[in-house]
């Protein structure tokens, strides 16, 4: 196994969702191998990066191929970049097999790597404007393919700000809409709720200052989330924030992507929330096939 | 219900489906109405559009809604252009129920619109250069999603290239690899096995003006598709295939997007071939609830 | 592997539906196997055919064994003529592996045997007619085996008129109906979408020549398929139509089998449709075990 | 509701599998609704005979277009007798949903009504020759459609010889084989696993009269089962069977279908074994749509 | 293979049912490992018992093992005693995978064991008091894990009362209740369907001892069934229906469990009834991992 | 729909779930209704209790009732106490859809009101101890069930530790081993790689008191965990840690049950960790049927 560049994580993949996505796209077979009469004959595909990238998505590539009974290695470690023209997994097996899976492995690893690219440049950036800043990533990716954007999230250095709804409480604006009474409101509820709560992360996305710092000094919540703050404005609201509660974190998102992750994590903000990772553009890569 | 402009597309969304990517969000509960004690509150959810889109995406995000128990009405018409501020759909019912699925509902408003307004854009200016033109979309759309990727498409007004492996016979470069004897031996096999071809349109990607017209006079070709060429070079090759075969339909695809689709349009050939839809960005759509 | 015979067709099995098949017969466990004490002595099961076959469906009973935890080998080429008597496969594992699967296994490769002989007879009565006639099977197939049936009309020798609704455009009398307009008004909405239709084929089922010279000089159809009509006045209307334009396909059914399928054909019709090869009586089979 | 006329069973029918067979047939759309732009056009469809048939298979159609969101109603009683020209059942939705599932819907109750029909006609001579014989269908039936053909096999009249593996115990000559030490050996187990046996069935196939008459006196055998046995040689063993132990049943499979099941049935057996009925012909069902 | 302590049962273990526990219980990861970055490092996870048990569930505990990945080897035989200290089986693969994997390991082998263990010694007490008695368990398991439960009370050495609703003839006051007319008028339904019931058993539950009488002397039914009756008058009530019909099988059920069973055993009963063993505690087993 | 007592919990439910647990029940029909032929009449089924019961699982039980077809009411508050004779749950329906669903449904309010009743007591013993501590209860359920357990044990008023192994980081013994290098070298990992653990809770789990003296002092964990300590030891341990540091949590787990429980709450701890609710014995409850 090729080296991991900090890319250490097990998701476990389960069958029936690798069968889902195949018989989206090969619903009986691929009928060029068959009416060429090659369905039989042993090949090797090779995946290949037409540019660098921090390669991801390979895991899966490899599961689709396994899947249909080809055998596959990996050549290039997950999380690493690969430089133009290197290989990252070559599968061998049948010609139907080998056409019934590339197109499918392809753009797994495409879309996984463009993500892990596009996380590993924008932890880059905003590191160099704040060492410790936290580039959390939100529940937004496409349904369906969860796994493979979380994962390589990880594998570009980033985290998830959180994996599904269970996890943690994070009261929004939406919450407090429908429990009439506001955040006041809100916040008693918590309060009276800490058995419930436990150890679970309690946040509360703040609209106005007042809000922010009443929830910073309430004494149940571990995290103000503010959303579309411009990074002047921020770093005054951090650091009153911080003033009143050394303890509390802030995290902001909103319309942040590489080209301001750096301004926005200069401001001296705990968590810098975003998605764009998952609207990368997908790497640009390419299979070629030999006999075997 | 709405108009429809154009949209008029019934594709069956398997309950399995939803709960899946129910589940990849809400593996059990939003622990936050819970906490908060409001999850049987009444309430109305309203999926805003912050931009100018072509609509699409709302029947899966209505899905996601009503399997999880609210009832849905939809306000915009998909396929129809939606401006900013306007309402596309409100789903109303109890508050864990619209904290559950909200988010979900939304990312797949967001991705179809995306992909239908880019869509239809793309179809716009190919028709302006070439009436005639289909504007034909790639299988590259990532997994577990793909119904909703081209139903937006069509909605968009474009059409899918094919919508799987087995629903056409396409020679690609890697099944001339594997069968030995290149494109000469692959014509002589779809000459000899055309009671099993039957209906099927048979496609052959050429990479030289040589093979393209070896494919254009066999015989048994339908369309010639050619990869990254040039449109000054691509309008000399469309040329001089139809004069040697007036019935040959010719494809090009590689690297076309908004951008320069008009460019390859405008070269006469048959059909356009492009992957840029499912890379859009999302659209920008907001969801706001209340109290009933 | 043996010998495929032409039967060069690789169709994933996913896993989830191997199970619902195992579980659909064995919801817990072969009771007699576990009474008797014997569940887990090794065992072998050779599957033979008691009757002259064209072998089909031995992937798919090989991949109940597997998926069960045996070993198999299958021992006979699918798409081969099998002679009373001769092996199919055999399976190796523990007793209570091979009692669960042999059943299901069986009836899998006797269904499919049952097709792909039937289909060849027809295939081979039909070609003799006339050499480069196509018979299409149609999409009639009992539900929940559809790859099955498929892979064995294909390993026959026949084809498929079309595997599913999303691959063509056929306009059935149904469509028509709900349209309004007969089928001038269909041509007219074809012609205007001719950028959704695409690369894909055209065919209208007519039920009179007027309909059918209406179509096959319309310019927007490939195919024009005609129902339940005898082969004198099919004839007929075949060299009507192709008069009119050569380059028309014509295609029939309604009532197509074996006994009759050579008359069909020797009219000079491009494809005989027939849903005959799915109620072939199943192959005559037989497993026999021995301990190891 | 109409009438039942005896068939009084309800199978639940697992929407996932719903899912499945709608998914086999409709991938993504059917395309010609959509492009003849009248998906969302209101209609109905009627399910109607051609023959007179033993209707059966109307709920599993019913199913599949209330899955895919159309209005069902029953206009025959399953069990019942239905003429030509009669109308099973109809359904109202928009004209995608009514084209995405009569196809499927017509070739469930096809299956179904043709597996009544012949098992009741099976029933009908069988007890004209003996009227407390049981006919017991086996368990042979395609897989992936079980509750289809077990219902209507019961809708038929006639009852299963096993719905699954699970339920009793049946001792075959391949469990024999396995076991080693022939039937003696089996019985002696079956006698010390009483305990595990519990309240099921035991039942054990016997090759030679001397094999039966030997499972018949051990106390521990409920039923005895012979195979392709002659009817006359059948009187003679069910006679001297039944001297012996009065309280044995004997049961004969192999090869009994509509033509010779009153021959069996005469011969005083309790028990005829048949799996004709699944390759009874379907019944010739047709579908006429209307708009509404 | 360890020796099987006459465990002699194979179940099919679905795929997809593994797929399901273990995204349960990993939705994408165990953050852990991979936040110390050591989900690739070899390791190896042992399974141990700290009580006396009859161990049962190891099959289903390697299997989640297996099919994340890891290899296993059983060190115990199912059904067999295992003493304090023993290991039970072993895990080897990346530390990922074991960390994703030993907690559902170990609960299902905890759960089964202790399902085993109560069983094993219920069987033991009621053969003592009468050794012919069969111990029969219903069907109240908790769902999605009966195959398990099943299992681990054959392999405790008693026997499942019926396997699912299906399986037998079994009529419930609520049946009466709902056919009205009672006892007298099932009896005679029975009668008139035997065609349908064909093999099955036929077992009636009866609230007194004048109901016990009318179905024991039907002729039509093989068992009757008692529910909470103390065990002096369960005696004379077997007595007297064994009197009059020396054939007729006495069930009883009703608060039986391990401290009562031989009590209840001892009035001649044929078969006590219990769902005792789904409740005992779980075995109390552990899980120690070590480097490779 | 009854007042909630704080069950105020929505957990979505998936379909294909219900679907697999009805069909381990049923996997064809309730023959019984079948045979007696009353599975189309009207009925109406009252799930009662016979005990004083926290009163859950009424929403899984109603939802399988629906999904086979019958209409439900709820008839107590989840969450409330319900007195013995109480009703429950109504549905109405046809008899073969009650007899199919009233096992599985009355099980899964048994199991779910024995973990419900038996984790109130455990809460209200341990909040008259200590009214801040939070009773968590582990991972452990039976697998295929935990929505289920989960709601619950919510319902009862505790909460959970944690719902999978996604959502926090906790460091185990079997960590450390496979890190080697001891509890140092995890936190000094954990303290490099706080960009991924984001927003996470970090807990470890400490043997000794100087290893949870080190976790408590490191700066990076925010609760030490505890196992099988003696709440005398425990108090003292407690103190000495938040001695160190005011702000660490402590927790405790290991062999705490209803018995225990307050003497652990009284020890100061902040959670008690126990899954002692999910080994409840089941609630007694009946299901009564009558005809509509």
């Amino acid at each position: 196994m090729p080296e991991s560049c900090g890319c250490d994580w097990f998701f476990p993949l389960p069958g029936s969702l690798l069968d889902e996505w195949i018989r989206e796209d090969v619903p009986y077979t691929d009928f060029t191998t068959g009416v060429l009469g090659i369905a039989w004959r042993a090949g090797r595909a090779r995946l290949v990066t037409r540019e660098r990238i921090v390669a991801c998505g390979l895991r899966e590539a490899a599961a689709v191929y396994e899947r249909l009974g080809a055998r596959v290695r990996l050549l290039a470690g997950e999380g690493c970049w690969a430089e133009p023209g290197q290989a990252l997994l070559e599968a061998e097996g049948p010609a139907g097999v080998l056409h019934a899976g590339w197109r499918l492995a392809q753009t797994l690893a495409a879309v996984g790597s463009g993500v892990a690219t596009y996380t590993r440049r924008m932890v880059e950036r905003a590191r160099a404007a704040s060492p410790g800043v936290v580039v959390a990533v939100a529940r937004k990716a496409p349904p369906g393919l969860r796994s493979l954007y979380y994962r390589c999230v990880l594998c570009g250095g980033a985290t998830l700000h959180r994996m599904g709804l269970s996890e943690t409480v994070l009261v929004f604006r939406n919450h407090l809409v429908l429990l009439g009474g506001g955040l006041r409101e809100a916040l008693d509820r918590l309060r009276g709720a800490r058995g419930v709560v436990g150890e679970r992360l309690v946040a509360v996305e703040a609209e106005t200052m007042e809000e922010a710092l009443l929830a910073a000094e309430s004494g149940v919540v571990d995290e103000v989330q503010l959303d579309h703050v411009e990074p002047g404005e921020l770093a005054r609201l951090v650091r009153e924030l911080k003033r009143r509660n050394p303890r509390i974190r802030v995290a902001v998102g909103g319309g942040i992507g590489l080209e301001n992750v750096a301004e926005y994590a200069a401001t001296g903000v705990d968590v810098v929330v975003t998605s764009a990772p998952y609207w990368a553009r997908p790497a640009d890569l390419t299979t070629r096939m030999e006999p075997l």
